[in-house]
């Protein structure tokens, strides 16, 4: 039997004149490209070079829509009823969508951004929002949460394809959850130490945490960063080491 | 034979707190709504709202699409290559149709705005790129454009289905354009002098110049103006006697 | 001994293409004007010509900054630290500043708007934050606050000049504070009772309030809103009906 | 007799999460700074922390507005009467003077960013009204610009007191306009030659051309760029060959 998972990253994150990352390496590591729609980043010319880029690279795209704050990066939490939130992500999810078409790619899968990510993965009524708006633009879309939120599960109620991500460089709580960045263990640094704990957790199923035994968690793809100094590195040495070690790097979906 | 023409306005342009014109009261009149997609104007709640009233008034919806500048309401042009252009107006109707499929309805058709539509008009190369785009995006969507310009030529050297329009309240020069704003003849402020010019036209195919005879004009809809204080008494006006005299005023595309 | 208030109201909260209120009319009846800084209304035009005509009808002009967030004209929390909130008040105060100076007029006071002006009312780091900006920019500027919140007690704890206001359409409970929007109560729609409410006031120092009896409030100004359709009739009631009863209508300030 | 130069850059161009430049190296190199004041570049926090540098560097501060215009950088050309350019300019210096207040600097000069600064340079309206707006919000504003342009002659015209520039990096006309970039001669590249060349033109006053003989330019400031990933090394050499040659680097004006 053969292991495989898929590589996503948060990219197109670039404004105008602004750079953010280094999306050209970036592609040629990932398998799955989660691109900004304008709101919290980028605009189209942006949203146009990075969609042909994960075409030439042959990498599935997705849109990672998020609060229309560029000033805030999508990072602070706006104030809006879970409707305008809908619309809001629908708007930005049909821009990426229009500027595909003329690179000649699809949009596969959805998956939100930063604060308002962190609000689907809790909020009942934002989660079905998104998932209800996802399913009324296109049937085929899909989405990618944090295996156990509430993002989740409002896809499976709702009949939406919807798959699992972990993070490479983040520590995890027995609960399930993140550990807050800021507190000790938030972070994994050594690019090395991150690639071993994957591929331990590859083997096992089981992720270790920072407070009780390791849990069991689900993963079709691992999200690795993209707007760090190191990023590309990172990203480098966990495809390599996983690879090395027999592990297929696929999309969770075809193109 | 019975007469028919479309009556389209230029709707969807509030934005936030601010309101432009009187959409319930025009999507009453109109036949077809020229629908703002967040550039020069709105944003997704005021898309929706536009849309949803357009649904329940049975008016055909069209994206129209602007130079992204809301402090110059998409009237001035910003420098730009066209193909940056098309890229712009591929996320605007991208935007458009994603919401309006929130609310169950189509766009049909796309009309650029303002700065943008003055150059679509006379620019081969801006016009060739919507084109391109608008056919990229969705092989169904027809492009709206004054008769004779770049733009239909371009449509139709494409293949992308294309409707003319005419202006209610705007006087023509011989050679088939607008008599520029600020001369003499540009604005017909009387609804009932517009409506006899209209109904005119409508019998003869004959548009009055105000520098020579009258020329031929194709035309499959009306353009009445949704922006003035004295909007909607116009088109109501323009309406009640085009109707009065037999024509029926019918939507050029179906929905 | 001869009574006299302030009339306030909040003006230039025009953008781009789109009208607020009627600014001429409402310039003709009020004594200051609280003038939007180009964050959640306005942009350099608009501030201009606001500060014309407030100069033409000698209304006393003072900034009105509030979060830069059009979309949702500064009436939701955008989350900032006090810091961040400062400098964003200060660009804003300094934008009014600079247009003024081609005016000819001194900007004199500041009062936060919307969902800034609620913070700055209940949050003591917040209020300290504006009033030290404030006093660092210019410390001629005053500080328009409501009777008893934390942003005059803060300005009354830097020796920043602050002065106080009451609203003339608005309910108010025991505690000095303004019944919630939504509630009964909350708000005056008549513009005569309004009107007699303020009258009694004027006289008696004591404001009625929705559970219990009148309390005492102090009050250098009356604040009278712009932006509904009613409100210049309403802001004319109040003045015609203060004035005859001998009280003058006098800014707070002087230019 | 002693020579002495100002080194000037445009900085304080990051917006939001996105870096521009590397300010902090920058700031330790040039004796004056050209800030970006929230138009094409910049927010109120970015404004902080570049005055704050720019303070703990003893480094003199300028304003450096330009288009409202993020996405295009302040690089293009939005059409605008002269009058509305010097209100967004006021409304832009003002930004920039108040956050200063914060950190307790001034704002003691103004350059006019990219496309407003070229069209500053050829356009007799607006080089005047630039320059009356600048006198109106604070007398003891300079300006700084491009010897023999038109921002220098209005400024001269109306006794506002002007500073002149050259380019470290760019090579001259005969007619001292600048090469236009793309062509041949239009950038120099090369640290230690862009260097080399400022010395000449310190002991000589002439500059070479790529098109006559060198000819006479006044220059109290060499703007050095920025923005490139060569900046701050360009601009350490030249700073170290003039220093080493004797000519002393200290700011054309003193705070």
């Amino acid at each position: 039997m053969s292991l495989q998972i898929d590589l996503n990253s948060d990219l197109g994150e670039s404004f105008g004149p602004w750079q953010m990352g280094n999306d050209p390496d970036m592609l040629k590591v990932v398998t799955s490209a989660n691109i900004a729609c304008g709101g919290h980043a980028s605009d189209p010319e942006t949203m146009f070079e990075t969609l042909r880029l994960a075409k030439e690279n042959n990498v599935i795209v997705g849109a990672h829509p998020g609060y229309n704050d560029k000033e805030g990066f999508g990072r602070r939490v706006i104030p809006m009823h879970p409707v305008e939130i809908g619309r809001m992500v629908a708007a930005q999810i049909g821009s990426l969508m229009a500027v595909a078409a003329l690179v000649g790619v699809k949009v596969a899968y959805v998956k939100p951004h930063g604060a308002l990510g962190n609000l689907a993965a809790r909020d009942k009524d934002v989660a079905a929002e998104i998932v209800k708006v996802v399913a009324q633009i296109d049937k085929q879309l899909s989405i990618l949460a944090i295996s156990g939120n509430e993002l989740e599960h409002a896809a499976r109620a709702s009949n939406v394809p919807v798959y699992s991500e972990i993070f490479a460089d983040r520590g995890y709580l027995s609960s399930g959850q993140l550990v807050p960045r800021g507190q000790n263990g938030a972070m994994i640094k050594d690019a090395d130490e991150a690639a071993d704990r994957l591929l331990a957790f590859m083997k096992s199923g089981m992720m270790p945490v920072i407070d009780g035994d390791p849990i069991k968690l689900n993963a079709h793809s691992i999200c690795v960063h993209g707007d760090s100094p190191t990023a590309v590195s990172m990203a480098q040495t966990i495809r390599q080491k996983l690879t090395a070690d027999g592990i297929s790097i696929k999309p969770f979906l075809t193109s």
